[in-house]
This record gives structure tokens, sequence and C-alpha cells, in this order.
């Protein structure tokens, strides 16, 4: 058992989603989404991003952290205030003793739905159906669900990789 | 007395200063470098930058910080590398219970050197003279010292306009 941590962090929303990983089996624990919008100034809605952030993490107490790479096709000035969301949740994860592994947006998509190109709400539906969630997770945990998914898939990889010296079938499969 | 924490973050090298504003006079605290080069990864970086900028914080138990504001005519990457850098250190401030102003480059140069187009090393011999400083300080730690400076002329004049109601000579004069 290993429960995993994705994050979508962003200075309005923030996303996170908790998926425990048993052998090659995926089951959906927990995910949601920090609004800070409500927070006067902007020290503040990263404080509260870290604080929440810290408070899931002490809760479900995950053993790794996982985050999409950002690529800028944006604006510098979003690109700044992204950066200091992605800090602070980078922060809880750090100052709680996590990992933060990170992974490009192509790669989580084609983890998730099998094509690096697929929208949000291909993401968003295939995160359902993985998942085996009763409804339509909202965007942002989606994303973070999708991430953890990802973070997974790859461990799994490694884990089948290191295991295939020794046995044929990866150790995932067993 | 009132001790005022600067910062000028980056994701390499991170100065900070500290100003004791007794009154109407400005004394130099402390001030120096905090170097992230040597950490491997970028979530080392930051949670080093928050976990020395918090040292410094409870060494010195400041009242105030202070920070520059960043107009982004810089790539949307870097832009993104500083936002990780400053919620970091806007984090280790608002965590340790202090107030994060922020000012514009132009106006920590007006009041440091008197002109808002001022370089660099005009902000670090003027911090050198204003804080009677034996040597030239580090460029990141005079930054850091500049904005702590721009934070205490800035109250000063606030507790002068506050004053005036009462009295046709500032507090801070007295």
């Amino acid at each position: 058992m290993s429960l995993i941590l994705g994050i979508d962090p962003g200075s309005r929303k923030t996303g996170f989603g908790i998926v425990n990983q048993v052998g090659a089996k995926l089951e959906y624990v927990t995910s949601g989404v920090i609004r800070l919008e409500s927070f006067p100034t902007f020290p503040e809605r990263l404080n509260n991003l870290y604080i929440c952030l810290t408070e899931v993490i002490e809760q479900w107490t995950p053993q790794a952290a996982a985050i999409e790479q950002v690529f800028m096709g944006r604006s510098a000035d979003s690109a700044l205030k992204l950066g200091h969301a992605r800090g602070a949740a980078m922060l809880a994860a750090t100052q709680a003793g996590l990992d933060v592994s990170e992974y490009a947006a192509r790669k989580v998509k084609q983890a998730v739905v099998g094509k690096g190109g697929a929208d949000k709400v291909q993401v968003q539906h295939m995160v359902q159906f993985l998942l085996k969630l009763p409804g339509l997770p909202q965007e942002d945990a989606a994303d973070a669900l999708a991430v953890a998914l990802c973070h997974a898939h790859t461990q799994a990889g490694l884990v089948r990789v290191a295991g295939s010296r020794h046995s044929r079938r990866g150790r995932w499969l067993e």
C-alpha cells in the first residue's frame, strides 16, 4: 500500500488528490479543491494554500507527492503568480518530508488518457473511469488525481524494470 | 525600536537584511545571502530558502517584512522560477506571523538613492552610506537592506501623516 498525493497548484484554486497503489491496483482515496479567492492579499492566499495542503498531508500521510511540470506558453505575469503557488505547494510537501516528483503535462495525459494531446474533459472522464468515481471529478481535482496516477504508473514501471532482472513477470503484476 | 526584514528572493541566491528603526534613526542589524546553488533539486532549494529565512526570523524576531514587487520585463520561464522563490520567502514571513509589504523597484530606489532609475551599484553605495557600513554590502544583501529601508521610510511617512492630526511636527521627527 502506498499513498500518492497529486497536486495541481494555482494561486486562485489548488487541486489535490490522493490515490492508493496496492500492487498494480490503484484506488481513489480523496480529492478536493483549495479555494483561495476569498483571501484579500496574495501572501494570505499562499499561506492558506500551504496550511491546507499541510493539513491534507497530516491527515492522510501520503508517501510521495507529484506535481505537473510547467512549460510556459503563457505570459510572464501569470508565470510569476503560478510560480508562487507551485513554490508554496512544493514546500508543504518537502516540509512534510515528501519527495516531489515532476511530470510533463504530456506525460500525465499519456499515462491517464493514452495520448499526450488529450483535453481537460478527457482527463476528467478517464480519471472518473480509472478510479471508479460515482461522478465527474472537479477539473483541478481531476488534474491532481491524474498526476498522482502518472506517478503511480511511472513507479510501477520502475519496479517492473527493477523486478525484471530477477523475474520475467514484473513485481507490479504479482 | 522596530526591526524590519527586507528580502531579495531568487532561486539561486536570496538576500536578506534587517534594519532597526528607532524614531527617525535607522541602524544596520544584520544581512546576508542564502546560497542555494549547491542543492541538487529545485524543491530542495526552495525548502532550504524557507528553512534559512525562518531561522533568520526566529533569531532576530523582526516586526515586519518587506519585499520588492516584480514587474515582468523578463521571460516567462525566469518569472516562474522567481515566483517559486518569492512564494517560499513570503511563506517564511507569513508563517512566522509577519505582514509582508511589497514595494515597486522604482519606489525602493527612490527611497534609498533619491531617483527611481538608480542602478545596482548606486543602491549598494547608498545602503553602505545610510547604514554606516564598513564596506560595500554584497549585491543581493544590499537590495534586501534597501527594501527594508524603503519600508521604514514609508512607515515613517505614515506615522508622520497620522501624527500631523495632533501636532504640526511629525512623530518621526521627535
